[in-house]
């Protein structure tokens, strides 16, 4: 298979639908990346692409899209229920097969330097690209909003990565970063009892003392009547689908509860589910590329 | 994903490299298809190739890969270890992603009426394209080899699906059909009795008793000095690989001894590990759609 990076980037523009296709459009038509989905949220009045492709294509298609909305997207006149700084706000960029976490952060960086200086627009390194510790958390870079940026821009400390220290005022702020891919993992518990989901989710996630890179909350599925424990895992690699569906399990356990199933919701990279089946079954040695369809468009 | 059916066609030569080369270069040219693997064996004088492709695009290379081989093999001259009947000698057609067995067994119908009516080489189906059911088992077809065919092919019950009931003296019989892939998979047991290895062989194969689908021998691994049940899961939507897994671990147990690890040989389907995933992980709900890879190339 082909080295590929995830994009999914937001933009502050859900409402007018002309502008949103402009922007897409401008993914769309570039060389080497694939439009896999997009959506707009009017109340947000903002929208998420979610592209993949070869890194380099990926990085040319996001700052097009980034110049786009600078075009087509004015900052001064924008509101929505949404958190945003910037006409794009947030790129955020995920490696998925055979690209690193440092080449992922290294592209960030150019990406941020073109938006920088070709486009004049004040940018923000988040997550694994943050170049101090308090910027890796986007609501803490983004904190403010587009209306403190002006002044934020100049606070000793939050001096853009790179671009102008006066706020662009029509595109304003921008954070680009690398971070894993997101898994959306549940696991259904039987009972209704939802105190008990909410115990292990207390129990398994990073807060709590549980797994580094596991977020989690306990609810009640109102139409089935279960009590589910549903978990974002932030880096599957470290805190795998495995190890979150046997703690729960486990815990559960202790509370004389079964597990019902449990579901992967939206996308999910195929070694997250892979590296599943190699630990039940026992497997040491395998390579990606043993599965055939890796070997299609290699 | 795009549909997909995989090819493994076996010709009847394996010495001279340049016949090789001439017909692996009319698949490796035909749109549509990709050349996976391929390779030679002197002593069987025979060649593997394995490729796979958008379904229609594959009978189209199969096909120019059999008239090519019916042009640079002779098969009045041909000897080897291998049993073999025709120069391209067994063509079978696996469907991967989004081709049901009946569309395979249908383009092997399709496959074999272009070889036997535009190239005048008899053809048998066989296996799930079987028109009859001692046609099915690809020994019992080739019974008597290439040698024997001229007197087979006009022998009641076994004239030829397809093609001339008379031998084409110098491209002999091929055999075409479809099957599902085979999924190459071995546990190892923590001890170097292979007794047990046997034992437990024959008990999870079909011939005993055990798994519809599944082959199986004990060895012993002499460089590990461990045990081996070795598998071939001749159709892993029916007799999966975690179902193997679980019925030698508790087999195993049976005698004290427990699995050390597993492996799996060569290339396999990733539904047959996706499965298994979603086995153990009690995931009801979940399309391979949502594997972000399968994605890239719709």
């Amino acid at each position: 298979m082909a080295r590929i990076l995830e994009c999914v980037p937001n933009f502050s523009e859900g409402r007018d639908k002309e502008k949103v296709e402009e922007i897409v459009n401008e993914i769309r038509t570039t060389e080497g990346v694939k439009l896999l989905d997009y959506s707009s949220d009017e109340t947000h009045n903002r929208s998420v692409v979610t592209f993949v492709g070869e890194p380099k294509a990926v990085i040319e298609a996001a700052f097009k899209a980034a110049k786009k909305a600078g075009e087509v997207i004015d900052m001064t006149t924008h509101e929505g229920g949404h958190p945003r700084m910037g006409a794009m706000d947030v790129c955020p960029l995920i490696p998925i097969n055979e690209v690193t976490m440092e080449e992922a952060v290294e592209l960030s960086k150019q990406l941020g330097e073109r938006i920088g200086e070709e486009l004049g627009i004040s940018v923000y390194l988040y997550e694994k690209s943050a170049t101090k510790p308090e910027r890796e958390n986007l609501a803490v870079v983004r904190k403010g909003q587009y209306e403190g940026m002006a002044e934020k821009l100049k606070t000793p400390g939050w001096e853009p990565d790179f671009g102008p220290i006066e706020l662009n005022k029509k595109s304003g702020v921008s954070a680009v970063g690398a971070r894993m891919p997101l898994v959306a993992y549940n696991v259904n518990l039987a009972t209704d009892n939802v105190e008990i989901a909410k115990a292990i989710a207390k129990k398994i996630r990073a807060k709590g003392g549980g797994f580094a890179y596991c977020k989690a909350m306990g609810l009640l599925l109102e139409d089935k009547n279960l009590a589910q424990v549903s978990m974002n895992l932030v880096d599957y690699t470290h805190t795998s689908v495995y190890h979150a569906f046997e703690f729960v399990k486990r815990e559960a356990a202790r509370y004389g509860v079964n597990v019902v199933n449990s579901e992967v919701i939206g996308l999910v990279p195929m070694n997250a589910l892979i590296d599943a089946a190699k630990w039940y079954l026992q497997i040491d040695d395998f390579s990606t590329n043993q599965v055939l369809e890796t070997r299609l468009h290699d």
